[in-house]
């Protein structure tokens, strides 16, 4: 039995990311072919609008234009030969209406017009799911970063303690990066044109020029200033939108990959993803997923940038090579954004691991604080002399930044164990984290 | 002599599509070397302005500020101790200013503070130039298309010909890509932040938070929302906008230099390159510089999407690897820009080439509209039948396509030059064009 | 319906270039569910051969590891909650065998033992495929290069005609290519490990060390030196090899689409894709998939190359980044071989529109020549200038380059016809050609 | 005072990772001066050598063909012109040889062939430095794995304890796969050919066709088979091996960034960078500019092999647009070399806070150790149940794996302790470390 017969040509096997999510379904071939059925009719519909159709050719092309009649695969096969499903498809579809109507499906449109509105008919169903996830996954991270405004942790640069930070400000600053993932998307969801455009973008078959107006009317799609055959600017906005979007669900994961860590576990998914040989592991799976895609989202997106450059009024492969990344990173994306959602969901926090391992450097997690403190006394570039040594002293283990400092004369009346306290060295993350938690 | 002692590192020798330009000056090591020692020097007047550095003390540092006293290539060197270049500028920076004001140079702030601020004014200024030279070619574009409204040429899709255009509509499709271009690029330019945080974005040691406010106001740019050392969103939409740019240009690149191969030559650059070994080439230089940018741009955007992926406060990579692929990107896309101002304003138009390959096909470009002509009499799918074996016939050579439809009789009463005339068969070219240019 | 329920999450309807290709069913999800229960078997019999399991329960395991009594969608669906699909196949390949042998179905090895060898086995029967159609591909364009030895026909540089060349010397550089490719794709084939280190890469629960062996042994594949769970150089060669062959194959359709084009037709398809629009038209469609697949590729490669940065004994993202990728990536090189193969096949050469031509620029095309020989009389750098000038009035349609020359009197003597010949001045092209054509 | 005139257009201020190594001088704009110089000499004195040329004049053209007296800036500025240096460079050289010899300077020669056999020869002369350097990195890995050959550490998987395992064993991997690094771009370096053409690639105005041997044996680069202008193969070539040396480097420098977090600390880089604001900071920059290189690699790649769909006989675009990104490439990874060999020879570890660790999960971390312990006394899938609440209980701090364990009466007859030590399941760590470090 070949893939073919059963079915899966790939249904997501290799993508855990996605199968099964609802962006799946809604980029699927059986979505896709739905979106060319849409398109075609609602240009018959444009058209009867304008009286250039009879009305009942439009109804019956906008009733027989179901998937459930079409043979999907059969599409995706015979679209070899002309390089694109919209022959194929139009074949059929006019086999499906009573012949006094065949004439008027598919009328003075090219295959072009039909597979970019399609394309983004299923952008847009696409990316509303990925907007509500967008939605849950900031709605989580806002109460965690309310709720944590005041959990102090080590901040961590170049892999290294730094100075102290607050859970709320990072989960703050997690959010803050969807929104604006979040913005990025709705804009370009909310521009997404229909095309149409005839054979080379004149609409010299298509009549009234009204008809632009009426399709996009119909498609639900923005109408565009000009046909966009070779002027791909909603397929680069897309790409930039959703590589964006696969990197901010990125930097999510990680952050929580890293503070999961064995060593580390400040953070947990909340359920664990299970090994084949270890009975004790609980992988942070949601975050190694969500992680996948920000790996392959930018180079996709480089495809569809790359496809920009479209040569004559319809290119030999810059516009077919943008399909499929298209659809694949949608995928990913959308199936980041389900991940997210559920990660945000869950996520658990340990604040006494927080707590400890901030004192894992013996106080020197706030040297920075003290080179202001002991410059007040000494003169600052003193004090950084004076920190850099005692560093070394404190990480060969001789005792910690408050004991050996208390060791100083010079510094022995400060209050040395509130000016080695990490937690009282969070700077503004308290007032900055309120702040990020007004945006809406 | 090492490069080094000559000085030239890299001064663009293989990269003739910026070497000498604007943009390379913009971004040159000397340009950032300036704008840290701006950002520093922004910052300690922002603390003057809240008076927590003597007024006398940024003053001093605004002074010694300026790249001349600086050694640049010391500065590159130096940079590798600790990743990157901002520990040896400070140290510099202090030696330049008087002893007592040296406490106030670099208080509160990271490295990352004034690498990130830094790369955010050079952007700017060089998006500046970027804007200009868009600006330059879409007025020249504007011109062409108003100029060629009525100029007839063939439409190519998939590489043959299709179905009459003009170069009117061509022309202004390439203008509208590149005001998208403009929209995008000017839009990020306005949003462009200052970055200040401190070591871990919690403000910590930089005392008043209106701090952050004033360096914004120092150097010019926007107040960030949140500290955004590992919420990397100035980054990622800079290469949005640019490899939209480039891709923009490189659709009118790779448009005329089809249209300038020898068998076309419907357009020239005006201007043409030079060969070592032919004595008559005229080689299509500045469009060819202008594709380079175009393959180069959406990989090394590719590489910033990644960087959004930034683990804790500050990355061990993320951060460091968006340096030279940005300023590169400024660079290619800047100079593609300049490029494309002098394209726009020296390319040649020969309309007589383009009105005789319209008859190339023996009349077979306007096989669409004699579909629908020929359909309303004896039926769309039987015109659809004849018209293709008649392309087969006119194919070989055995007549143009009026004389054999001429031979038909039930086609014969019809106005065949009429309904074959290319020029009459641009549907709504014209009209498209025109609403095109109403935009500013 | 939903797509799940028809079974086309994604049957390559937006892939034409690989839709119903033999290796999209080498690669399909079937195909990695039988590679995967090939591994588990292959592994139970490896075990077997060295006495740590029973002969009959390997024997039910390689009888149980039939993909048809599997639920392929079922498998990708739970393969979300341990981020791949073993531990799901595991389980149900577990309840195919009688309960006694359940517990020596996938002993000792960890789930990336199993998509690794998987991964092995799918490249390897996907490669073959390649191999075969890069051999047909080669093998016709042998056929071409020997026939075409002597075609005459315009070298085109910078789109520019530059001097002549000829169409054997053409199709043997394509040859050359193809069969660069095929080595490297056949290195890698050749070069394929299994893959079993356990848990960690110890083997720690594996037993014998031999097992390594009798594993590589029993699924065809290469023994490795070392458990390659972080060390993924047999992703990284397949990455490089395919990309080169996408990239080889890329050339070949790239040079068909320009000697396609409306105005050049040196060459075509010989089978021409059909419009949805316009009767007449016959499109370059097999080049048109060729080049979508040369435009994806390279970005496919990069995330494989990316991912060899894989940290710690299993990373979380780098390794389960790769899958989708590379499949994709043997997808869309295998759809290109094979589209590659029927273009090799059926290419038409037009040797009288190659002929013709080479007079379009009225001698020019011969001035590299001509410096040369007027040079032996006047001196180079005098030749120089006289063709310049000379070639300025040519292009102003003052006269061929013969006729223009004779004119001169220090020239007339010549014999400018033969010396402006262009099927007279093509260098060594015969005898590279026939160099070329000696590499098997 | 302008970039250009303090003579630092780009010194590498950005790029620490190679600023002031010894591969930036090997591929400066002054080394592909001199290459380019070189290529033209060698074209001269292989003339020469075939009595084409006079002898003194190779003599002369060789004698000349120092950069010192060229004006490499200008040269850069000069290139704008043609689309690439050569013909300033020609013009320039002609001029520094007495006027009897000038005709004899790049005679028949067409620009590309000087372009490639100079890229040729900077990356022979580069990759001489990278191979250099991975020799210095392997021997050190080897000594480190030698000496760690029984020190054993935690194995992780997706970020979690696993099973344990050496750092030998790791470390021998790393060498590994730097082994293989070493075997590609030795054999790419090996395979470098030198470039001869002429206009088209026909070697038209190159007379004896002797010409292209001798000139490959003047260069030392190898003779191709055939001129190679649009068959891309070697700039490929390059484009893999450098890919993966970055991902092989980059492996390194993720294990080492991973296990010197402050949390971890198995591992230090012996040297740390420094803070502009922390005292105490000492972060593994190595590692970050590693890291860095690793990140950019593949893009860059993936630019070189979208080169290999070069139209024609020589592009307008792809072939210009490998230049500089080839020369980042060489540049990125040969600095990655040059610090992987610090790194190497530096690297401290701590064999204390690895066996400390191994104790992190009080004896899960051997959890796979006891499924088939346990299961020879209760059958595996009983075990795999026991093991698995027994986890969630030691996860929640009710004791150790073996305290748990012993309180069940059908195992407490185990010698628990020798069981859980996870120093006595190192599998075959060993003998694989030793069997790795056989290979030379």
């Amino acid at each position: 039995m070949s893939g073919d017969e059963q079915g899966y040509v790939d249904g997501g096997l290799l993508s855990p990311g996605w199968a099964g999510s609802r962006v799946e379904a809604a980029v699927s071939d059986l979505a896709y072919v739905q979106a060319l059925l849409d398109a075609e009719a609602a240009l018959t519909r444009a058209q009867a609008a304008l009286g250039e159709v009879p009305a009942d050719a439009a109804a019956a092309v906008t009733e027989a234009a179901r998937t459930e009649a079409f043979d999907v695969r059969s599409l995706a096969l015979r679209a070899h030969a002309a390089g694109n499903p919209v022959l194929a498809l139009v074949s059929d579809l006019k086999a499906a209406v009573p012949e006094r109507h065949r004439e008027f499906v598919h009328r003075g449109a090219t295959s072009q017009d039909i597979v970019d509105t399609a394309t983004m008919l299923v952008a847009a169903r696409a990316l509303a799911l990925v907007l509500a996830d967008l939605s849950r996954t900031e709605a989580s991270l806002a109460t965690s970063a309310a709720a944590h405004r005041g959990t102090v942790m080590a901040g961590r640069t170049l892999t290294q303690h730094a100075v102290p930070t607050t859970f709320g400000l990072k989960a703050a600053g997690w959010r803050s990066l969807i929104l604006d993932a979040r913005d990025r998307v709705r804009s370009v969801r909310e521009s997404l044109p229909a095309q149409l455009g005839g054979a080379a973008g004149t609409l010299a078959a298509l009549g009234s020029p009204g008809v632009v107006a009426a399709f996009a009317r119909e498609t639900g799609l923005a109408e565009p200033a000009l046909p966009w055959h070779t002027l791909r600017t909603p397929i680069a906005d897309l790409a930039g939108a959703l590589a964006f979007t696969a990197g901010a669900l990125g930097k999510l994961a990680a952050d929580v990959l890293t503070l999961s860590r064995t060593e580390i576990a400040e953070l947990a998914e909340g359920t664990g993803g299970a090994s084949s040989a270890m009975p004790h592991k609980a992988n942070p799976v949601r975050s190694t997923l969500i992680a996948v895609s920000a790996r392959q989202a930018p180079a996709l997106a480089s495809v569809l940038y790359g496809s920009l450059v479209a040569e004559d009024e319809r290119p030999p492969g810059a516009w077919h090579a943008e399909w499929q990344p298209l659809r694949e990173l949608l995928r990913v994306v959308g199936g980041a954004a389900e991940n997210a959602a559920a990660l945000g969901r869950d996520l658990r926090v340990d604040t006494d691991a927080m707590r400890r391992h901030l004192d894992l450097t013996d106080g020197l997690i706030v040297s920075e604080r003290l080179t202001a403190e002991l410059g007040a006394i000494v003169g600052r570039s003193r004090a950084k002399e004076v920190l850099t040594s005692l560093a070394a002293r404190v990480r060969k283990g001789e005792g910690s930044l408050a004991q050996l400092l208390a060791e100083q004369p010079e510094f022995k009346h400060l209050d040395l164990d509130a000016l080695t306290d990490p937690a009282r060295y969070t700077g503004a993350a308290g007032a900055l984290t309120d702040r990020a938690l007004e945006r809406r």
